[in-house]
């Protein structure tokens, strides 16, 4: 069986039983039941991705993941291709907005290297997750932007990173990634695996013009003619396929990383959109794995709300952020922690001498 | 002059120069411009706030107030008037859930007795706001829950409070509040202030049913009319007499809080529905107050939004709490934290050696 496979065989999905105890465990705490909606929500969700209801909080990852991609070449971004390395090296020098919020967050930092053109080994703190030394994806609007092999090794390389933090005991891992073009791969993909029309799924990304975008939904469209991915295909062609044809080596990579976190039961908190179509992948391919993941913030950019709406997630978070990098997941990642604090610290009515509800609200005078 | 009237007198609002040099420095980070949305805006708040760019970030504290309400007898609440003072003490010994948040977020949590029907002294760690001793305000629906000089006082102890707060370097106040039958109170000041009508103001609180709810209305309703704060005559009524007539101690303390800070121009995180109106009642007696403030969440509560929509407020965060206790304040924390943390520790384009956008996203090759 080879490593993607079992990876999809171990992912189990949610746990009802432990989210229903860790609900029960809310309803005894000092406030009204329900009355912190969403965020009871999320401490029971944390609760069946781990199994069990937690008794500590979990200690957080970031993994932030960066390649490049063929397409930039194309005037797709408002950057030049170049920005990638530079923000590489930015993330690993602390500089980088991801850096400061994960300092912030008190999460670790991972920083992957998924086929960046720079030159190597200059720059500590980097992990080279590269695939046969690729240093990029070749131009997906003319040829397949990579082999089935290397999307397999990438997504080979993010489950095993995976694996590896959770051996070390994190228990919670925030995903970002960066690389100047893949707002196109992105936009391609939520086109190709939900059907949605290519203007609907494709936004300006860092910040291109009118025109600029509407060269963008033209490449897109143009791909996916080429790569046999539009409208009325997508059904015959398998997930893989779309990946390694329209997608980007730190997506590929990142699959891999939320297959392996819900293989091990670890929730997998998402960023933006680009997070967001790689956990549409990992969906594709081990349904389940959607149980273990978290939304952080809703992007602006169009396509997110495609995949939100596939994955059937909701976002923690609402603040127009469009950076990427992991920059929402880590600004949500003090939210979930005190989710789970809230249901390991705080006192229940009987232990704090708290009174219950009546059970309906009489008037104890006349009104 | 009064204690009042000097403290509204010092009250001088956002500073534009201050939020356009902190935009200036947001653009110059290695980030696309305005990518992180809202976080920015956030960040340009405080400085407006501050008055200057700030170097660091900003020392929080949670200040809780909680009182007693003669309503409560009435039958408006799911849950015995006893809880006020039981509350009060789960604050103060960590138990409950603003507790717990303030200890995630870092913050000095200060609890307030601005009036609660309780034995004094058998608690520690519990500043005492007590106006005249009184412990608990008169039921509104039948007399003036306060004298207008019991509402001065309170103002004055919250004034009071913010003042040694922003002596002993706090920077960054939020605030929460506790009292069996405040929404009560809350949705009769919103409906006096605004000229709202009472059914749109008016919601379950902690969760009473739909007859108690109908009930709470009518209560409304009835207070209104025996205080002449119905619809057409409340812009002839003056705001501390609404204050005195249906509010509580703890909102009267509240108010003095927010604006005891705006005159420090320490900024103010408001939590839900009831720290709202106390803001309400804070622009309404000093317009630039509102500069001062910023808000956590969108309470459930119906009168929130009225509220929010009064000060031009729009929340951090979306997630249905409707706890109070200054919970979803404690939550924004870390937002607004990291905010300045982005300002104060992000590297530049050109510290980071990053390359700028190009001025227009043009081919580099031919697409």
């Amino acid at each position: 069986m080879s490593l993607l496979d079992e990876t999809i065989a171990r992912i189990v999905g949610g746990d009802p039983r432990a989210s229903a105890a860790a609900a029960a465990a809310l309803d005894a705490k000092t406030k009204p039941v329900g009355s912190l909606g969403r965020f009871e929500e999320l401490a029971c969700r944390i609760a069946s991705i781990r199994g069990s209801v937690p008794d500590h909080a979990p200690a957080p990852a970031i993994v932030v993941a960066a390649a490049d991609h063929g397409v930039a070449r194309a005037g797709v971004s408002a950057y030049p291709p170049e920005v990638t390395a530079q923000m590489l090296a930015n993330f690993a020098s602390g500089g980088a907005a991801v850096a400061v919020l994960a300092r912030e967050a008190g999460a670790r930092l991972v920083v992957v290297d998924a086929g960046v053109h720079r030159d190597r080994g200059r720059v500590d703190g980097i992990v080279d997750a590269t695939v046969d030394g690729l240093r990029g994806t070749d131009d997906l609007s003319v040829r397949p932007a990579m082999s089935r092999s290397t999307a397999t090794g990438a997504i080979g390389h993010g489950i095993g990173i995976a694996r590896h933090l959770a051996d070390e005991g994190l228990e919670l891992i925030a995903v970002g990634e960066m690389g100047i073009g893949n707002t196109t791969a992105a936009s391609a993909m939520t086109a190709a695996l939900t059907g949605a029309a290519v203007e609907d799924v494709t936004g300006p990304g860092t910040g291109i013009d009118a025109d600029g975008l509407a060269r963008k939904v033209e490449i897109v469209r143009q791909a996916l003619d080429l790569h046999g991915l539009g409208i009325g295909r997508r059904h015959r062609v398998e997930v893989v396929d779309v990946l390694a044809r329209v997608g980007g080596l730190e997506i590929a990579f990142l699959v891999g990383v939320i297959l392996g976190a819900a293989a091990r039961r670890v929730p997998v908190v998402l960023d933006g959109f680009i997070t967001g179509v790689a956990a549409l992948v990992a969906a594709r391919l081990a349904p389940r794995a959607v149980d273990a993941t978290i939304a952080a913030t809703r992007s602006p950019e169009p396509g997110h709300d495609v995949v939100l709406e596939a994955l059937g997630l909701r976002p923690i978070l609402d603040l127009d952020l469009r950076l990427g990098e992991g920059s929402g997941a880590a600004l949500a990642l003090p939210i979930v922690r005190a989710a789970v604090t809230i249901l390991t610290d705080m006192a229940t009515f009987s232990s704090a001498g708290v009174s219950e509800r009546s059970d309906d609200a009489v008037p104890m005078t006349s009104a």
